[in-house]
């Protein structure tokens, strides 16, 4: 029996497997403040235990797309270590936050294959969920990745394509159990603007850039336990596709985020991924943009605090956004590298 | 109403304005263990909770420069975002220290204001105290910034300047409650020389010399959620004044006080700063280099374990300290590029 | 008296000194965390409260070296500041896991001492010991290092050399207390190999690379506070033997320890370093890869659940290991720049 795992092909998927991943992970206070200085977050409610629980929640949680990567990270050996590209996200529910302490376990099953035309990879679709240790659901998403075939003359099975809905519903959201945004505190939040003051159509430039490093993205993918090896090694990479380390992609949705506090800071809380688009890969040295756009708006059922916005965030490199880069109907501007289409809640 | 914040001009700032600063931060053991990796101090009593315990503390606390960033960067976004230089500091008394689990928040007071003769810029004067979450003063200080006006055209305040010490005088230091100094191991701490030891105008060369990263300066800043723009944006910077990112100033001060170690290692509290220049911009790439003189040496009343020296500390960049480079006259050796004027508490 | 510790040359070290290093240390996750971060390392007992505690752990210890590299920092001022090379390691035995909130204090005798012919440098064997806070063992190992005279002329102590065992015998490994391994779950671990998998001869290619930045290395050696100059000052080593910062070896035994999860992910505890070289300098922008042999398997007395491998793992830099490069006589391949020989644990 061979020591080493090559990680999974094409043919080795088979509808309705379920992978239970390796590795549970701690998370703690440190990942927290890793994630603070690898992005410059500032959210309040995610930097101080006093703004979460003036707000109902026990202390800071950890920033939902933290959560997120962990929970990505796990599945990265069983699920996309073959993979040629990350094609999209859909279905994303953010569930119980991940607090110091808690324990972050995955599994993934697979809800999708088709073979491309060429024979030479496929598509994966699989619906991941990440756990805490009592068995809440923290994160419950599906993902579809192109995958290598270890050999194209095997056959494949008949194409199977999941539905998946354009967005996640409103009523779909889940609030953390105990909110409650009577005492939110905006001026400490360092934003003006609540639910009520945003605009279907609104578009925000977060005017900031952040430019990224080898050594941070490589150290927040560790952190996530993403093993992709296009991340960590020059030596292949440098005779590869683009001659250098590819960032993860998470990683640039979390400075998108980071640089949406500027516009955005009372957007305490991602509920929903709807969609995502890493648009063109990221390189160390590049200095990642941002701006949105506010797709909609939904009242959250029984809720006078507290208001649901659908945004989409667009990041760019070496592009400032005053003028929001975006896409002319199917064309993306050359400098954009994300299109992110998420729930957030924000109070009223 | 904008969602950005553009931050306050010169021509947004009155006396006597009071700035409550946004995001609060719950800091903890790993803020001490990023900053560790990033600075590489070894000061005993931030290091090991059984030191700072066998010295009267509950545990050990963070750093004090630390301290100092974590407030230093909640108030940049209201005051210096759009800052040409942060031009000096003075009455700097740090209070109570800080401990893992505890919440920083920060205000600010507009206490003098004076336009330049070009009328495009003018010197923003605040006192800004940081406090934990029971209100406790960790650290209160004034800092003078030239700030760009919106508007060169808008009339100007009348000038206010406010007086400000040479230094804290030595009966305005703070002792941290609790502390008692007989159980000091001198050998744990790594050093033998106590407050006795030490006479006025004594010089040390720190020796060692560690190379600043552009990776872990951002790291560092980002930590402390300081979101000046020059220490990030690569494609903005490298069309300005430098053509590439500048370093926070305050980290070359924590990098100045990590290499005071050598020399200077029972140097355990950063008591005051009383004043401090950041003569020259420093780089990703730059090797820091310190030195310090004894400026001035202080008991503290009814205590016979401990003493106060008043240090100067100079930092260089690409230049050994061994002949002790620093200010003849009114001109610096080229290679300063710090100035810092502090009190230290000591065992006797 | 001097302020500054200029550290021990040769002609300094008595055989039998008990040097007692200084900084005390409280590690926590916060170490565990930058440690997965800087390392990518996925073992699951350091990675997870939930299985540390599956298989009788109080909760996850830290990695064992970072335990390892936290006493080796603290032995470096006093023994290791003034050497030209670290040389060897021998009867390393780890004993108590380090748990978040211990305080990790150090001391070393010198056993050995002999004067190199050139006289110009001599070799100081100590037996190095780190402590946690309640005074129990937790490393306990024998290095070698070449150090500088401050003057050749002065004469040398009669040589003298320990006797050093090739490796530390099986019945000398400790055992966690509390370790039973009827709950261990290979799944969650991530890999299917237990110690009854594994045959003496076998060699296991890590597959894996990962690259070293500069930023990296440097804060995971400052994060042990060792503080070898040759890893962070760039204005000095740029006039030296390699034109450039070193980095430390520890980091790139993490690195191949690392990797060796490919392969050898049910490899928990590393119970013994038996010997190691550094054969080559590594430098950032090299990529590590590393495979293993198993040289030994030993039962662990009493113990039906459990076994010891003696693993001879080898670390390269810019080369893929799948044709195992190591050494034919006396002569590694030149891509070699670690060998490494140690017991770990395993289930069986």
């Amino acid at each position: 029996m061979s020591k080493t795992d090559p990680g999974r092909f094409f043919e080795d998927f088979r509808l309705g497997d379920v992978l239970h991943h390796a590795t549970p992970r701690t998370v703690g206070e440190a990942d927290a403040a890793l994630y603070l200085a690898l992005t410059g977050t500032r959210f309040a409610v995610n930097s101080a235990d006093t703004f979460a629980q003036s707000i109902g929640l026990p202390r800071a949680p950890l920033d939902d797309f933290l959560a997120f990567h962990v929970v990505f990270g796990k599945t990265v050996p069983d699920v996309s270590i073959n993979a040629v590209a990350n094609l999209g996200y859909a279905s994303g529910i953010f569930g119980t936050p991940l607090y110091p302490g808690d324990t972050v376990t995955a599994r993934s099953e697979v809800i999708g294959l088709r073979e491309n035309s060429n024979r030479q990879t496929g598509t994966v679709y699989v619906r991941s969920q990440g756990f805490n240790q009592h068995g809440a659901v923290v994160l419950d998403y599906v993902r579809w990745v192109m995958v290598r075939k270890r050999d194209p003359a095997v056959p494949a099975p008949p194409p199977s394509v999941p539905a998946l809905p354009d967005a996640v519903s409103p009523e779909a959201l889940v609030l953390p159990a105990g909110l409650a945004l009577a005492r939110y505190d905006r001026a400490l939040a360092g934003g003006r603007s609540g639910w009520n003051d945003y605009a279907v159509g609104e578009r925000i430039d977060h005017v900031d850039g952040m430019t990224l490093e080898e050594a941070e993205h490589a150290m927040a993918t560790r952190l996530y336990q993403n093993t992709a090896k296009v991340h960590f090694n020059l030596h292949s990479e440098s005779k590869g596709r683009f001659g250098r380390r590819l960032v993860y992609g998470g990683h640039v949705i979390s400075l998108a985020r980071a640089l949406s506090f500027n516009g955005l800071a009372n957007a305490f809380r991602i509920a929903a991924l709807n969609a995502g688009r890493h648009v063109a890969p990221c390189f160390a040295g590049d200095t990642i943009y941002a701006w949105s756009e506010v797709l909609a708006k939904a009242e959250i059922a029984g809720r006078r605090d507290i208001g649901a916005l659908r945004l989409r965030s667009i990041a760019t490199k070496d592009q400032p956004c005053a003028e929001f880069p975006g896409k002319s109907g199917d064309v993306y501007h050359p400098s954009v590298v994300l299109d992110l289409d998420y729930w957030v809640l924000m109070p009223r």
